[in-house]
């Protein structure tokens, strides 16, 4: 485990931190498939073998959250206990299972000289993961930087503090065990918020930051960096009702994306019908949503024809509710609802409900969304749905990667050239 | 063509080229490859039909830069004539040529629950390109990002503004005969310095920022942005010669790849010797080497071989001389080259002589660079060569993209998800 500094010196931490880093990315870069694997169902066994000093650590974090009167949605995010222990561990035999993606190559072809030019999969390096309160991200994200040959560096909020600790030894401790060096893991070893500044700035080491947490750590995160950043921001997910929708899959997926867990990313948070679907379609959705106990804000064409639907305002259209509330707006067909996103969505996850094909190729193609679909639930996305397995998380850059972000996504790629003495003339 | 703003507000002029680009992308981004390439075609018609006005425009910017005392050398990259902007316009045709990337599937699969997903190419949205003198980046660049279904940017240097925007409004033109918007190309109607900033900030409309030019420029540009930047940095380019290399072989790829060009990024500009080797091959390299003309600085051992070496220093390995001149280093085997590179490399391009395919490979495997070569000479570090058609630069980012950036880095992707109505459990 990293040792406690005897210095608060901030800038000296991080750039131990950064050393030490540095170095283990040498050896995990090249690390066979076999290795990681062995480091990281040690680490399965150590977390299940280590439980009650782990439930130990974790009971200190939560008594003190306790005493500073933490609300008690937050102590659940913060408590483990022996299931959740269980889950990590599976997460990591997981990983275990997935393919490894370094040294895979992408593409080859052959030039009229005689050049042969692939493109192979590589880590990306040193990745830095800041994150809040959940003691699982610690394992989650070691496990899945580990297998995907990337250094990681941890710096975990202070509320889990003691419960990060407690994972991330196991985690090192399995390392060394698999002959790998302890540091491809480290947590931070002060929760000061200056380390975060410091991080942001070390573009000489660290070659990616994934912040996971609200708004405010992704703004901050965004504001300051000078390194890449892989962020995910809001994910105000659409769902279009056509006029060619099948009335009884138009409530099945709006009712699924929109009330089978609120609090994801994913869950749907503004229906778009088109005004050609009103008479038809709007009621029938709309009484499903009630029955499941939905609070519906509609625009003036929706509550003339809905009286239990609320007012919507310009602001419920940006609006992320995370909670049992939908906004419904009438659009104009499908050039309507992709206008409607354009201007109000956050390019996370859209849906399009129609038996139309020409319709739904329309929507799939101008859609400017990290993940668009066709008569299919937004809580979709996710990593292990789309079939990556465990993710860190899922980006709405433009760049690098978009929607889920897993193994694959938590590497680059280099430019192998093999010649016969070639010169370039 | 831009009209030169009455007001000289920096914030009201990026913001509304940031609504006019906006605007355009919607457009661009899902325009046919015919539209695309009808447009480009129309640009180098443009760009033959009036050279003679281009020509003119060239005349003013070279009479200022002249009258500045600007140096012979950088004149000469100012200047255009009829051969230049006959190349200009081969290379608009060459990027018809090439295949368009936007919406190519990368990859599909499907779920045991039925849905299908893939990866499809998408443009990156609206890219901001920041470069200095040389007018011939204008088209170049704006060609590319207009094949890749990017709406582009400008922001030239004031050396060359007459140049550019004279090219630009054939671009323009030709834009709107083939139905785009014209915007899809703008350039900036001014060369204040406080433009470059409004630009690095404006991640509300921007999706990456280019910067084309000398270090400062790249440094600003990496200090400031919040915009994603796609840069190229140093080109510390490194050849190892092996114990097990063709001596032969070793004189021409060193001798190629250091003395071929000497100002382009790929150059060579320090030889790694194999401790074995000195005694068989440092001769027969360094010989040809001072026939051509080049510079030598040597460490210790080397001096201790050639008296024609010069001393080098610790700075010699941290240099990119981008002329006739080589460092030359002892190393330990193909061990001691990686590590040499690992210390003093920019991750841009390294090559390794050797007939050895073991030494080869793991050369290969553990030189974390952008391109990595065997047998090959480091001036093929080009998106032509490569095969990939013109390039907007070659990336030393780590993320997105390595090495040269064409066609197909300027573009991102989206998860598109087909369903039968499927709902998640």
């Amino acid at each position: 485990m990293n040792a406690e500094p005897a210095s608060t010196d901030i800038v000296a931490i991080t750039r131990d931190m950064g050393a030490r880093a540095k170095a283990a990315a040498v050896a995990l870069r090249s690390a066979s498939t076999a290795t990681k694997n062995t480091a990281l169902k040690g680490a399965a066994r150590r977390l299940r073998a280590d439980a009650a000093a782990i439930l130990a650590a974790n009971a200190v974090d939560v008594a003190a959250a306790r005493a500073s009167g933490m609300g008690a949605a937050l102590v659940d995010r913060l408590a483990l206990d022996p299931t959740r222990i269980e889950a990590m561990a599976r997460g990591l035999d997981d990983i275990v299972a997935l393919p490894d993606p370094v040294g895979v190559t992408i593409e080859d072809w052959a030039r009229p000289n005689g050049l042969r030019i692939s493109r192979v999969r590589v880590p990306i390096g040193v990745i830095g993961v800041i994150y809040e309160a959940r003691p699982n991200v610690t394992a989650d994200a070691g496990a899945l930087c580990v297998k995907s040959g990337n250094v990681v560096v941890l710096r975990g909020g202070s509320d889990s503090f003691h419960s990060s600790r407690a994972i991330v030894e196991r985690l090192r401790a399995a390392l060394a065990e698999a002959g790998l060096p302890a540091d491809c893991v480290q947590l931070a070893p002060t929760t000061d918020r200056a380390l975060v500044g410091e991080l942001l700035r070390a573009t000489d080491w660290l070659d990616l930051i994934v912040p996971r947490g609200g708004r405010s750590l992704i703004d901050r995160v965004t504001e300051e960096s000078r390194v890449p950043v892989l962020r995910h921001y809001d994910g105000i997910c659409h769902v279009y009702v056509d006029r060619d929708a099948d009335i009884a899959m138009a409530c099945d997926i709006v009712a699924n994306a929109k009330m089978r867990r609120v609090s994801i990313c994913g869950a749907a948070e503004t229906l778009l019908v088109d005004r050609a679907a009103l008479d038809s379609h709007l009621k029938p959705v709309l009484d499903r949503l009630f029955e499941l106990g939905c609070e519906v804000r509609g625009d003036s064409e929706i509550r003339a024809r809905e009286p239990r639907a609320l007012p919507a305002t310009e602001k419920d259209w940006r609006t992320e509710y995370l909670a049992p509330v939908l906004s419904v707006a009438t659009v104009d067909g499908v050039r309507g609802a992709i206008r409607h996103i354009a201007t109000y969505g956050s390019q996370h996850t859209e849906a399009i409900v129609t038996s139309n094909e020409a319709t739904a190729g329309t929507f799939l193609a101008e859609v400017d969304s990290a993940i668009v679909m066709h008569n299919a639930s937004t809580q979709f996305a996710d990593g292990a749905e789309f079939g990556l397995g465990a993710e860190i998380g899922i980006s709405t850059n433009r760049m690098h990667a978009r929607g889920p972000v897993g193994l694959v996504e938590l590497t680059t790629y280099k430019n192998v050239v093999r010649g016969q003495g070639t010169l370039r003339p």
